[in-house]
Parts: C-alpha cells; sequence; structure tokens
C-alpha cells in the first residue's frame, strides 16, 4: 500500500464528522478552517525520523532544530499563509545526549524567531527507535487569499520559484562524506537549513494572478501529480526550462550521474510550485522586482491526467516520459 | 535530566517569541490563544510511541485509534473546552499490516464521531522502531470560563472525577497474561479504551466555582504536584479519602500488592482533578445530580510546596509523607 493510498483509505474514514467551520480537511499543504468572517487559520502536523528524514551523524542539532520547524512552516507558506504558533513533540532515545537535544531545542527558537511564531506547547516521550520530532504549525491568513492544489487550469503556466534539486544532491554528497568540499557548501545547506518561503508565498496569495499552489517536499513529479489530481488536471514539463544550475551540474559529474533525477524527483527543495495564466508572466515579475527571486516558468497546465516531461533532445525515441508520482514515496519506489 | 527539568530548559528558549494573542503557553493541559473577543483556541499535542505507551500484543487495534484520541481530547477537557479538530501523524514500521492499520483508522473515525471533533490533517511517515502517533487536537471555548492548572487556593478542596488507580491495574494484568479473566474487565477497559470527561469538563467550567483543573494522565501524585506547582501551593492528600474500589482491590490481591500505588501514581486514568472553595460543595454536587457522577474529596490545597499523602494508619511513623512527582515520568522513576 502506497501512502497516498492509504491517506486516502483514512481521509474515507475522517470524512464521517463534518463541521461548518471547516473550508478543507485532508488532502492540501495545510487544513483551513474558518476563524472570523475575514480571517481563515491553517493548520499542518508533520513528523521527521531519525534515519528516515535526518542523519544525526552529519546534521548538526541546531540546523536540525530549525529545519524541523522551516519544513512545517513551509506548507504555511504553500497556501500563502502567516505562522503562528508552532506546538513540538520530541521522542528521545533513552540515555540521550543533553547537549545535543539543548542544541535542538536552540535550532527550533532561532527558527521560530525567524518566522515570527511561537512555541506554544509540546512534550516528550521515551523513543526506542532514535529520535522523533512530530510538529504542529498553525497559521493564519486572509479567507479570499488562500492558495490551494485545485484550482489550476488547463493552459496555465507552472511556476516554480528557485532552483530544484540541490537539497537532494547535497544530501547525496553528505551521505558519501562529501561534506568538507566548501565548493559545494550551497548544496549541503540546502538539506541541512531549507528555508520555508513564507514572504514570497504571501506576496503570491496577495497577488491574485495564482491559481493553484503548493510546496515542493517531495519533488517536482510527484508534487505536481498531487496539483494535477486535485485540479483534475495534467501538466507538461519541458526539461530544456528546468532552472539551470552550474554548481547542481558540477556535483553531479563528481558522483558521476545525470543531475534531471535531482531536479526531477528529488525532494525537499522547500519552493513553492504555482500555477498562473500567462497573461499574468509581467505582474509576477513586477512581484519580485524588488527581493530579486527568480520565478522560473517550467510548463504548462493540461487537460490531461498524466504528469509528462518532456526532455531535450529531440532524437530521443522516449522524448517525452510519464513522471507522475516517480518521486520519493516514503513506503514504495516508484 | 528528567522530563519536567528539559521541558522547563525548552520553554526557556521558546519565550524569545512572544504573541500578542497567546494566553498561556507551555506548562498547562493545552496552549490557549484568542480566537475573537468572546472565545479562545485551545492545542495540545501528544505522542504515543509503540512499547512505551502501548503494546500491540493485546491492544486491539481500534481500541488503541480510539484511545490515541481520548488521551489528546482528555487534554481539551482538562481546561473545561470542546475539541473540535484534529490532526495525525502516523508512524508505521516498513512491512506494516494494512488491516492493522485500516482498524487503527477506524478506531481514530469512531472517537472523532464520539467527541465530534473532524480529522482534518495528517500525514504517515516511515518509523523503524514500531509504530508511533502524534495527535494535535484543537479545541474552543468561551475565554472567561477557561480553567488552568494555576488559580488554585489555599483551602481549597481537591476533587477527582472518578475512581483512579484502574487504567494501572488493568495494564498490569494485562502484561501478566491475565487479559481472560472476565470479572475484571473494567480494569482493562480503562487501559485499553479510556474516556476523555468532555461533558464534565465542560460543566466544570460553566460552573463558575472551579479555581483549578488538569486532567489525571500520570497519576495524581505526579499531576497534584504540578498543578501545585503553577499554582505557587501545597496539597494534603487522605488515604482514607481516594475513592473505594473493590475490583481494583481484588485485582491486588490477585497479585499479591497493595492497591495504594496504583492510586496514588498510577497514571492513564483521564480522569478530572480540580479545586474548589469548601463552600462549593452543594453546587458540585447539583452539577452531577443528572449524570450521576461521582466526584471524590480527596484532599486540601494548602500554603506549603509539596503534596503530602496522609496515611489511614494512625500508629504509622511516616503516616505524612511527600509523594510529589512520585508518579510515572518519562525518563526516570522516582
Amino acid at each position: 500500500m502506497k501512502e497516498r493510498d492509504l491517506i486516502a483509505a483514512i481521509q474515507a474514514r475522517a470524512s464521517v464528522t463534518e463541521s461548518p467551520s471547516l473550508l478543507c480537511g485532508i488532502g492540501d499543504d495545510c487544513a483551513v478552517t474558518r476563524k472570523d468572517d475575514n480571517e481563515v487559520l491553517l493548520y499542518s502536523i508533520d513528523t521527521l525520523v531519525e534515519s528516515v528524514h535526518f542523519d544525526r551523524s552529519f546534521h548538526p542539532p541546531e540546523l536540525l532544530g530549525k529545519k524541523a520547524v522551516s519544513v512545517n512552516v513551509s506548507d504555511i507558506a504553500a497556501m500563502g499563509g502567516e505562522p503562528r504558533f508552532l506546538l513540538f513533540s520530541l521522542g528521545l532515545p533513552v540515555g540521550f545526549d543533553e547537549k545535543w537535544v539543548l542544541l535542538l531545542s536552540d535550532g527550533v527558537a532561532k527558527a521560530c524567531s525567524h518566522y515570527g511564531c511561537t512555541l506554544i506547547g509540546g512534550d516528550t516521550v521515551a523513543s526506542p527507535g532514535g529520535v522523533t520530532m512530530s510538529l504542529c504549525v498553525i497559521g493564519e491568513m486572509a479567507a479570499e487569499q488562500v492558495l490551494y492544489r485545485h484550482g489550476a487550469r488547463a493552459g496555465d503556466m507552472i511556476y516554480v520559484s528557485g532552483l530544484l534539486g540541490r537539497a537532494a544532491a547535497g544530501l547525496e554528497l553528505l551521505k558519501r562524506d562529501m561534506g568538507h568540499v566548501d565548493r559545494f557548501a550551497e548544496l549541503y545547506q540546502a538539506h541541512l537549513d531549507p528555508r520555508a518561503r513564507v514572504g514570497l508565498g504571501k506576496k503570491l496569495a496577495a497577488s491574485g494572478v495564482v491559481h493553484a499552489m503548493m510546496d515542493l517536499s517531495d519533488g517536482l513529479a510527484t508534487d505536481l501529480a498531487h496539483l494535477c489530481g486535485r485540479s483534475g488536471l495534467g501538466a507538461v514539463v519541458y526539461q530544456d526550462k528546468l532552472p539551470e544550475d552550474p554548481l547542481l551540474e558540477q556535483a553531479a559529474k563528481l558522483l558521476k550521474q545525470e543531475s534531471l533525477p535531482w531536479k526531477i524527483s528529488g525532494g525537499e527543495d522547500y519552493e513553492l510550485l504555482f500555477t498562473v495564466p500567462s497573461h499574468a508572466t509581467k505582474k509576477l515579475q513586477e512581484l519580485v522586482a524588488e527581493s530579486g527571486d527568480i520565478l522560473y516558468p517550467v510548463g504548462t497546465m493540461t487537460t490531461g491526467k498524466e504528469v509528462t516531461l518532456v526532455r531535450d533532445d529531440p532524437s530521443l525515441q522516449d522524448r517525452e516520459v510519464p513522471v507522475s508520482f516517480h518521486g520519493f514515496d516514503h513506503f514504495n519506489k516508484g
């Protein structure tokens, strides 16, 4: 059973109890409930498990604490919201290293401060299987600005908010004990200390031109397939439109592999993935003119049902390949 | 480092970011934030870990799913609130039993339906150390009715809302493979399928006579010590006022042990622990006249700093014993 089938089965059971103030339940980056006439509350929960999501041997505890907050806050950014509060449940093996835990907590506190959200609760439990962290983040935003995964329209241009595959490449280098090669520092950093795109998410939500949005946590192929599924559409992505990244190419060369799999199915970039009508291009450019952010148009929404990758080389026989969900799945690959 | 020291260290770090809408952060059963002029939101997170908090060999999955929700909702009941929404993060070992997971989900759904709260989000992760469940519950209530752990006054009578030690005794019997003895069914049930006291909690909050309240999750000695700590007071508990329970005595006799440790430090009863001025006795009795609930006055709040147990036998040399925090601590006993 794949993760998404399991979630669907749980979701089917969950729908027995309804609530009039629930605007969006399971299936998007956050659940959305009505706060008052103008505002909504956003909720997301995420669990990070040692040896599945992080490796203590090369992940400094303070950066790990920051990352735990960032990946959770990224779900708020994915709706265009503002993070407000955080709950933090920490599982620790018997005989844990106190100094390590305090550094982890420092990281959590620093990230909270960075994002302007307040740690309001939590618990600690014994955890025989290694360190685990469950975080629940609560956000707020104007009701009429919320950006969902659904809402994309055929013909929309698909954008990503930054470089792709850096976290996956950085992780690969760290795993192979190449974490000392200074020139790749930006790649390690992408894995060890990602940032949630809260500011950009808010701007995009306020712009009024975005039809659908989510964050890139499981890789472009998987996440775009989710957005397509919720919007009842397909998508075409062009290899030659994926962001160029000389540093990523250097790492690929060093590791004797292609950079494309990192870009298309490497997870944890925590950039924003969103769709806009083609006439909105100018407005988007104005939006990021001051911040210097670069937005990359990587493809187009279609009336199909698949995510298709069109590769560079026109002589390839299988130039167009279906890539839906060919990203990281927590239980099954492929 | 004990759990409460660790939480204090994390709390100290958390306080760097403040929020004007935060009414109560770490340190009570729930965090409390302002929703609007009249209402507050309540938040609690809890993690249950296999082989620490539950044993799959004797815990039926549907009851385990219900319990995961109940123990979390109990934190909402502890403030006098109404549960509204639930987020559920499930960690599963590789090769998990799908049928087991679906039964667990059925239990979660049934408990949500029972408490009138809606499952609005969650995630699933791989978990090498066994099944883990993190739940975040969101509640609501009238701002002026919230009952905190602080607020108790010296001279207040201390009440518990039901029998004590049943869950601990039931767990002991189940561990010793005595789960087939029918006459102890109520004790097993107390461990396997506890209920959160939402209805009673709401009545107590609305009554206006309760000074401080919390739920009994870690045992009377530990939980009362927390309430004392937050109220800047001490407490005296009288052994002869603890609820009498013939079934508990039978189990103690069978296992050749005393029932007192179960009552005083057995965890997971999920009854309410609260303090009221002595003149409120009649009002309390009226409150439960219809429901048939029995409220037990077990002691008195004092100006001291310790929780003291006064034992039955007046001839005992150490008749008065300090018992603060002599309950279950997740990392250290004693």
